[in-house]
């Protein structure tokens, strides 16, 4: 017996076709001395009615919830039907049969707490919530693809163990690579750089590991990283491809995830071009202004952003111009003011989703800025060397997907995001 | 100064243009007083002039090869020119002045050894060989991805720090996770099955890694698995899907990347559907007939293949329904001949691309199949305890990326085709 129809394809005016569905049993009700089975597939719930003189009532008696089923049967048009239609069953299959009771509830009834649905991830994940944050995200990295592929990059894989530490940072976490020591790649940072160097425009989508020590909503210890990377560009280019990402992406998901959102019970914010730019002297002003005791220097928090948000009023916008010191040992500083980088952080509301620069691409100048961050350039000679061959200017961002979909389902943890997240305390499931 | 073209762009009709190229100085030749100069950027090579008694001839004299620069002139239509087109240059800025000589020669006169290639990896990436590579590549992934959204096959990230191993086999990369041994995945063989028995069609291309000792050509330490599963389907279903994956792709790169191909010298295999299904059963008989004193039970080796290719005249077969126990716990037997499986390999001449299964979905035959192959279930709990959940029926399949690009690069080893290959003895770039 095969699966002829997924559940959304059933409309009204199929009445009297037989039709094979395939899925898992949602929901049992008796009414009336029928059951109604809410049968659910990738596509979404349907209505399935087994009478009690038919052959599947019996087998209908044994389904428990999230058994594998399938169901041939007859397209009845029903107003008062999700979907305007249900399925009067001739013959129901079973395939799998759940244990009862499930230590998760798919349908929604119960609540479960964080760390109950990600111990029962499977199951969590077939929550109708869930579905419709996997399939916003499959719809998010579609097209920031396709705006890419439509500007002329490549897509690229990079090494993921490496010899050293891409930053000169900690949170490293080491992996025995045939008897000796090297790390997970924590950004693809340095080899898109090189790449951009031999293929111009490239992107990557890929794991990237921070061994973050502390337990937050924004932070996880495997994350998947787009990465992007352009050859004789700046900053400025770079922040307009990412208005364009941006707006596509928001316009991808209204159009083709309308009722995932609905499900979500979530508004995309209004996201139009331009997007806010301020400098980051600007912003320490307006901070100020407002009565922190923040100076030049430093870093802007989650409390400073907050304030930032309001003022400016905006759900997204962009601080520009960071000081340099502050910046990665690659980010070039302005030519007339050089306390300042070419550089800027993609902020929505109070979270940080991106951050991006210009890149340094002379030999002598990463040297100094290696040794200006207490760094020794000797480490990163596999690196530095490449430069004395031709590198072109270039700037270029990395995103984490797991943060983005925080502003496009409006959950409010990377963790419930992540399929199956690793933190300090998850390594299974 | 902004570039204001790429050089495949530039057409006779735009005859006294002013433009603006940026890219690399592949080669300068002296000719009649004037300097050619061939400038390349990722869309290939151009011809630049610059004459004599023009101010950029001073600067022109101290370019060498691989320095990047911006160029600004006027186009001018010329038959000897290559793409029937040369630029006179009004201006040329030099960005960065590559050391001199090169390592290893990016124009090609000078071929390097595999090894002097891996090492000097980034100059290598700028030949135009490789950048024929990166470009087929791009396209073969986009069209695997566009068929299976078509298919609704939605993309997953899996986890890739692992707590045990995924096959119980060896070959695996230790991490030191928060102080915990955890490991880097083998393939996402486990989670895309968990992932099949929510989301139903699922597709990831990730790394995945594997502590080959061996140095051979089809081998990598670190590479893209191109994975697949789809619930309430068959290993035929599977196979069928390869079909149509592999045809859109030769179709796409025939299509797109007829100027790579030409590059390269390699003419790609025609392939039309269905592609040739051969049972292992019969090939050992094919093989035995042969006279090779091959029997039931054993692995097909690579003269083996060498041999079927022959014989079956295909470039790209299946070897379909192996013995059960040749294969891993996960997969299912046939239910009318138990001591095979549904299961296949693709097959390109004699290189194994692809391989796929019916996998097994209830727990107590995991069970069984764990035990036959001397594992213990309770090291798989965090696997099989799903079972009890209601899985339904699947599928899949898992691809390396690298050797696939194998049958449509003509090139003859992953570590060429992969940017920065990780072996036994690379680490480094």
């Amino acid at each position: 017996m095969l699966r002829t129809h997924f559940i959304n394809q059933i409309v009204p005016q199929m009445e009297g076709k037989e039709i094979t569905l395939a899925g898992w049993v949602h929901l049992v009700r008796d009414l009336g001395g029928k059951k109604f089975l809410i049968l659910r597939d990738k596509t979404g719930l349907g209505q399935i009615v087994i009478d009690k003189n038919s052959n599947s009532f019996q087998v209908a008696k044994d389904l428990t919830q999230e058994s594998t089923i399938m169901v041939r049967g007859i397209v009845k048009a029903d107003n008062r039907a999700p979907n305007g239609v249900e399925i009067h069953a001739i013959e129901v299959i079973p395939l799998s049969i759940a244990k009862s009771p499930l230590p998760l509830d798919v349908s929604d009834k119960v609540k479960a707490d964080l760390d109950t649905r990600l111990k029962e991830r499977l199951l969590d994940l077939r929550r109708l919530e869930m579905q419709a944050v996997i399939k916003i995200q499959n719809n998010v990295v579609k097209s920031f693809r396709e705006t890419l592929y439509n500007e002329g990059f490549t897509e690229i894989f990079t090494p993921k163990i490496i010899a050293t530490a891409t930053e000169g940072g900690a949170q490293l976490f080491p992996v025995i690579y045939f008897g000796k020591e090297a790390f997970l790649a924590q950004s693809p940072q340095l080899y898109k750089e090189l790449l951009a160097g031999a293929v111009e425009r490239v992107f990557e989508i890929a794991p990237a590991w921070r061994a973050e020590e502390s337990d937050t909503p924004y932070h996880l210890a495997e994350f998947v990283s787009m990465d992007v990377e352009m050859a004789f560009a700046d900053y400025n280019d770079i922040m307009n491809i990412i208005e364009n990402l941006i707006v596509n992406m928001v316009q991808y998901v209204k159009k083709y995830n309308e009722n995932e959102l609905k499900t979500l019970n979530y508004e995309l914010p209004e996201i139009s071009k331009p997007i806010k730019r301020i400098t980051y002297s600007d912003a320490i002003e307006m901070l100020q202004s407002k009565g922190t005791n923040i100076k030049f220097g430093d870093d802007i928090g989650t409390p400073e952003l907050r304030i930032l948000n309001k003022e400016l009023g905006q759900d997204l916008y962009f601080i520009t111009e960071w000081p340099a010191l502050a910046r990665p040992f690659y980010t070039k500083r302005k030519d007339d003011n050089p306390e300042i980088s070419e550089s800027f952080d993609l902020i929505f509301r109070w979270l940080e989703l991106v951050s991006g620069s210009t890149r340094n691409y002379r030999r002598e100048v990463l040297e100094k800025e290696l040794k200006a961050r207490g760094l020794n350039p000797i480490n990163f000679e596999f690196f530095i060397k490449w430069f004395d061959y031709g590198m072109p200017p270039h700037a270029g961002f990395g995103m984490g997907l797991q943060r983005l979909m925080i502003m496009f389902t409006g959950l409010q943890n990377v963790k419930e995001i992540s399929l199956f997240p690793r933190d300090k305390k998850r390594l299974v499931p």
